[in-house]
């Protein structure tokens, strides 16, 4: 909130120091994890951090949308939502910008070793995406096979046709494979996604 | 929710149909406007409908950041939030993609007839939009003056070598002037910014 004249360069290090320093608790907290790692969804947030952090990209998750109904502003204390209820998503989880690019995706895991369930896609996500693809967006999904420790990203062309197929209720492990790049999770990132995204700009060019 | 079968263009022109119908209370129950007129935020959000709806750009205004600490799931009725607060926005509040280009923007309004005070952007916001500009991002601002009715679309440069300026705590309106393409409202979109983004894409090309 407050606007600091320090000069341009300092205070942007210092913010993104800031970020670096940044206790992972918050964050966390909204998110269930086991023992046996981190979510997809933590994965992705992790290497958005590493990709925003040292310039890559700029990627974020968009809050869950809520409807406020009562907030409470107890004196000397910050606002309460006391009552809220949480809305219908319109778009997808993450967007953002790589070196000119607009980037969006959905990512999405299964405990199945075999196929993936298309009803996890909801038709806000799938319209969504058709519509980004209309405006030239690089748009893809980020499927992760848990148990199998796989994560593929797939064009999101291959996933809305499928989606739109009748009588097909999920997409096979196999097919997946075919119309993906896979990506081994790793340390920094945790998940390099945009190895892929580089091969989908280069087949585009 | 529901995965509907019923086959891609027919459900496509439903879901279209279906947002071009809505009623407008949901979206006006959030948004505080006097029987003046729009506020910009409703303006900015009638005319990325309009663009969406007609294939134009996609263009989402963010879901503001809740940290949810309580959530009550009564029995047949939705979940209802009980606890929650208000969390640091890390991003602007628009972004989009518009003929493969990268849409990022914050918009302000202010009362003031002859300067706009800096204080309006916070630190977050000016950092986004650095971050995004690196990665080529098309960024910029609208500052509505509500009084004058008059509405600027500002590169996001000039904003921000404004707002690390010291000492420097507002811009003039002339300055604005000098830096923006100003974009008269009208019916259909409200606010055609789009128009200021064209210009903003020729000048680059």
């Amino acid at each position: 909130m407050v606007k600091y004249p320090s000069g341009s360069s300092a205070a942007f290090r210092k913010s993104i120091d800031k970020e670096k320093n940044q206790p992972k608790t918050t964050q966390n907290k909204n998110i269930s994890f086991s023992d046996r790692g981190m979510t997809l969804e933590q994965m992705i947030n992790e290497s958005n951090k590493y990709y925003r952090i040292n310039e890559i990209a700029v990627v974020h998750k968009k809050p869950t949308p809520i409807q406020i109904v009562k907030v409470d502003y107890p004196k000397r204390s910050r606002a309460v939502i006391k009552e809220a209820y949480f809305r219908q998503e319109s778009t997808t989880d993450y967007n953002g910008v790589y070196q000119g690019y607009y980037l969006d995706f959905e990512a999405k895991e299964t405990k199945n070793k075999t196929n993936f369930p298309l009803k996890n896609f909801h038709e806000h996500q799938i319209i969504h995406l058709e519509q980004c693809l209309k405006q030239k967006g690089i748009c893809f999904t980020i499927i992760g096979f848990t148990v199998l420790k796989r994560y593929f990203v797939t064009p999101a062309n291959e996933i809305i046709k499928a989606w739109w197929t009748k009588n097909k209720s999920s997409v096979t492990l196999a097919e997946i494979e075919a119309w993906s790049i896979e990506i081994e999770s790793g340390f920094q990132p945790t998940l390099p996604y945009l190895k892929a995204v580089d091969q989908f700009i280069a087949n585009r060019n």
